[in-house]
C-alpha cells in the first residue's frame, strides 16, 4: 500500500540552491515517504538496546533504529497524533522517536534506574517513574524539558547515598488517569499518590495526594479501561490495594485477600504483570502467583468467583478487543506456550508452542489479529486470533515488548 | 506543533525536469506536510457538500474539501492506518479522503440513497447499506471497486419500479462486527442480516444468515464496543430486537418492551438516533422516545431501572470516554441547548445553551475535549469535559456529524 522511500532529497537541493529556493525550517523531510501511523507499532529489541517501527496492515518491519541503551523492560507510550513513541528505558533513558522519519527526535538521560512511564489525557506531559533516585520526573512531552520533579519518601531507616543524599523510595506502577492525573505506587514506603496536573496551564499548581499504608510492597499496579479503578499488587502480602479514583475520599481499599495466599513468595521477577489483567464483560482473568491458574474475579465485588486450569504459572493475561477469548503466556521454564480461554465458559480454545521465551502479545486495535514475540527464536509471530493460525513470522533480535499506536487513544495506556 | 503548507511542489518541478529527475509514480506530494494523524478528524458541512478536515491538538481547522455531494446524514468510517476517511453521503456517492494530502483520493456514485456504512474488521472492505436499490454493497477499501452486492428482500405487495426492477426493502442500521462480519436492519421486512467475510481470502463464500420476524420497521441501529450485542430499534411497534452475535444461533429475541409504549408514534425524523446510546459499567443511557426523559438500562437484563428527566426530547446521549459523564442533546425546538448528567449518581451537572441546533458532539479519543457542531450558528464549539467550559469556537459552513480519527480502532464505528 505504501511507496518505498524516494531517492530524491539530495538532487533537490542542488536545483533549489540553483533556483533559489528557500529550503529553510519549512522544508518537509521529502526522504520520507508519506504514511498515516494508525496501523504502526514499536518491537523493543532488548538485547541490542534497538527499536523496530512496524506495519501492522502489511505486516512487516519498516524500520529498525539503534542507540536506546538499555531496554530490559522497557515501555513505550504514544504522543496523541500517534506520529511519537516515548520509549522509557532501564538506564533512566527517555527516547522520543519519530515514527513519520524513522529516527530518534530526542533523547534525555532522566535518573540512574527508571521502570515505566505514562503520558498525560491532553498528551502535554510524560511522566517517568525511577528507582533512582526514588520518585517521579515530569517532561513535557514535545520538548522533553523537565517539568516537575516529584521526590519519593525518604527512606529514613537506609543510610545515606554516597554523595550524601537520601534514599528515597523506589516507584513502580505509573499510570494516567482521567483529568490529567498520574497515579503511582511507592514500593519502599508502601504508598500510593496520586499527582493532579489539571489546570496548570492556567496557573494552578500541581496537587498531590498520598495515601499511606496501602499494604507491604506494591510492586506493580494497573488501572481499569475507564480510568476508574487503580489497583496494585503487594509484594509484601496477601492482597491487593484498591483506589477508585471517582471516590479518592474513601482512601485506599484491600481486595482479593486470598491472592497469593498460602504460596511461598517468589521473586519479583517472576510475579505476574499487572498491566496483563484482562477485563471482559464483569470479569478480570487474572494471573494466579506462583500457581497453574488463571483466576477469575468480580469486577462488582472484587473477589474471586472462579479459577481456570492452565499449562503453567501464568504471567500476562490479556482479552482480545472483543473480549472472546484470553490469551495467557507463561513463566520459565513453560514460557514456549500459549494457551486461549473462551471468556464466557472458561473452556481452552487452543494450546500454541510458539517457541522458546514468548515474553509478550499485543492484539491489532480490532482484534483480527495477534502478535508475539518469540525472543529466543529471535522473531515476532503474527497469528490470526479467531483461528489461532500463524499468518506471518518476522525477524527481530530477541524481542520483548510490543506497542502498537492505537495506545496513544487509550486511558492508562 | 505543524509546519504550514510549502509551496515549493511547482519550482522544484521545473528544476526536476532541468536535472533528470525522475518524478513518476514514486513521487511524495511534496506540497504536503509532513503529519501524523491520530488527532485529526472530519466535520460534515452539510449545506455545502463540503467536509473540513480538522486537528484536535491544535484545535485547528487544516482544510475543506468540496465536491461530496449530498451530505445529508452523511456519516464517515476510517481506514485501519487513519490515512483515508470514507464519506456516506445521501445521494450514494461513496468518498474516500486522503487525510495527508488534503484531497479526494477516489469518489463513487454507488447507489440512487444511501443512508451509511460501515469498514471490517481488517479493513479491506467497506460496506455501504441503501434505500434505492434496497441492499448492500461491498467495496474494495483501497480501489473503491465493487467485491459483492447484497440485495435485499423484494417487497412483492409493492409495484416494480419504472424499469422493471422490483421494489426490495431498505437497509439501516449497518454496522461492522468482529471477524470481518457485517450486520444490517431490512426496514421494509423486518429483518436483520449477517453478512459473514471472513476467509474470503483464501477462497471461502460470503455468508449470508437471515433472521425474520424481527419487529415492525427496524429504523436504527447500534452494536456494543465489543461487538457483541447488536440492537435494532422498532419504529413499528414498542420495544427492540437484540441479536446475540455470540449465540447466533438462539436467534433475535425482543427487549425493552415499554420502549416507546404509549407514545404518540413519531415521525422518523424524530426517532432518537441509536448510535448515541451510552454504556457505561452495567448501564446503557438510552434516549426515550418523545419523551423528556433519558432512560436507564441494565445491560444484564437489558430492562430499565431507572429513568433521568430531562431538558427536552434526548436525540444523542453519549458518554465521555472515561464513562463519567454522559452528554444530551435534543430535538428541535429545544435543540440549541446540552445537558450533562453524572453516571453514577442521575443527577444534573451542567445545563448549556450553545446556540441553534446543536447537531451532533464528539469526544477527544481520551476524552478531556468534546465538540459539539452548532449548525445554526456555523461553527463548531470545543468544551472540555471536566469544567464544561469553552475553550475555543470555529468556523464550520451548517456543521452535522463530526468523526474522530480513533474511530478506526473501535468495532462497530
Amino acid at each position: 500500500m505504501r511507496n518505498k522511500y524516494f531517492k530524491f532529497a539530495s538532487l533537490c537541493f542542488i536545483s533549489a540552491t540553483l533556483f533559489g529556493c528557500a529550503i529553510t525550517e519549512q522544508t518537509p523531510n521529502i526522504e520520507t515517504e508519506l504514511r498515516a501511523t494508525g496501523d504502526m507499532g514499536v518491537i523493543i529489541e532488548r538485547a541490542t538496546g534497538q527499536v523496530q517501527i512496524i506495519d501492522h496492515t502489511d505486516k512487516t518491519i519498516v524500520s529498525e533504529i539503534d542507540g536506546l541503551g538499555d531496554l530490559s523492560h522497557a515501555s513505550i507510550v504514544y504522543s496523541r497524533d500517534q506520529r511519537y513513541a516515548y520509549v522509557f528505558g532501564r538506564d533512566g533513558g527517555l527516547t522520543k522517536i519519530d515514527l513519520l522519519k524513522d529516527k530518534i527526535d530526542k533523547r534525555v538521560i532522566q535518573s540512574g534506574n527508571s521502570i515505566g512511564g505514562a503520558i498525560s489525557q491532553d498528551g502535554k506531559l510524560v511522566a517517568v517513574s525511577n528507582y533512582t533516585p526514588g520518585g517521579v520526573k515530569v517532561f513535557n512531552s514535545e520538548t522533553l524539558e523537565l517539568v516537575a520533579t516529584i521526590d519519593s519518601t525518604i527512606l529514613t531507616t537506609k543510610p545515606k547515598n554516597k554523595d550524601g543524599s537520601p534514599v528515597r523510595s523506589k516507584v513502580v506502577g505509573l499510570v494516567d488517569a482521567p483529568n490529567n492525573k498520574f497515579v503511582f505506587s511507592l514500593f519502599d514506603s508502601h504508598e500510593i499518590w496520586v499527582a493532579d496536573f489539571s489546570g496548570i496551564e492556567n496557573g494552578k499548581k500541581m496537587q498531590l495526594t498520598k495515601f499511606s499504608d496501602i499494604g507491604l510492597f506494591p510492586y506493580d499496579a494497573l488501572i481499569s479501561g475507564d480510568g476508574r479503578y487503580y489497583i496494585a499488587g503487594l509484594f509484601g502480602e496477601d492482597g491487593m490495594a484498591l483506589l477508585d479514583l471517582w471516590h479518592i475520599d474513601k482512601g485506599v481499599t484491600r481486595i482479593l485477600n486470598d491472592y497469593g495466599k498460602g504460596e511461598q513468595k517468589l521473586p519479583v521477577y517472576k510475579m505476574p504483570h499487572l498491566e496483563g489483567w484482562a477485563i471482559a464483560g464483569d470479569h478480570a482473568f487474572v494471573p494466579a502467583v506462583g500457581q497453574h491458574k488463571v483466576l477469575v474475579i468480580s469486577t462488582k465485588t472484587w473477589q474471586q468467583v472462579a479459577e481456570i486450569p492452565a499449562h503453567s504459572q501464568p504471567i500476562f493475561v490479556m482479552a482480545q478487543p472483543d473480549n472472546r477469548q484470553i490469551w495467557v503466556n507463561f513463566a520459565y521454564p513453560d514460557n514456549n506456550t500459549i494457551q486461549v480461554f473462551n471468556t464466557e465458559t472458561f473452556e481452552l480454545v487452543n494450546t500454541l508452542t510458539p517457541g522458546p521465551a514468548v515474553l509478550h502479545m499485543e492484539f491489532t486495535p480490532r482484534g483480527e489479529q495477534v502478535w508475539m514475540s518469540v525472543r529466543d527464536n529471535n522473531e515476532v509471530q503474527i497469528y490470526d486470533t479467531q483461528t489461532q493460525t500463524l499468518l506471518k513470522t518476522l525477524p527481530s533480535k530477541s524481542p520483548s515488548g510490543i506497542f502498537f499506536t492505537n495506545r496513544a487513544h487509550q486511558i492508562g495506556l
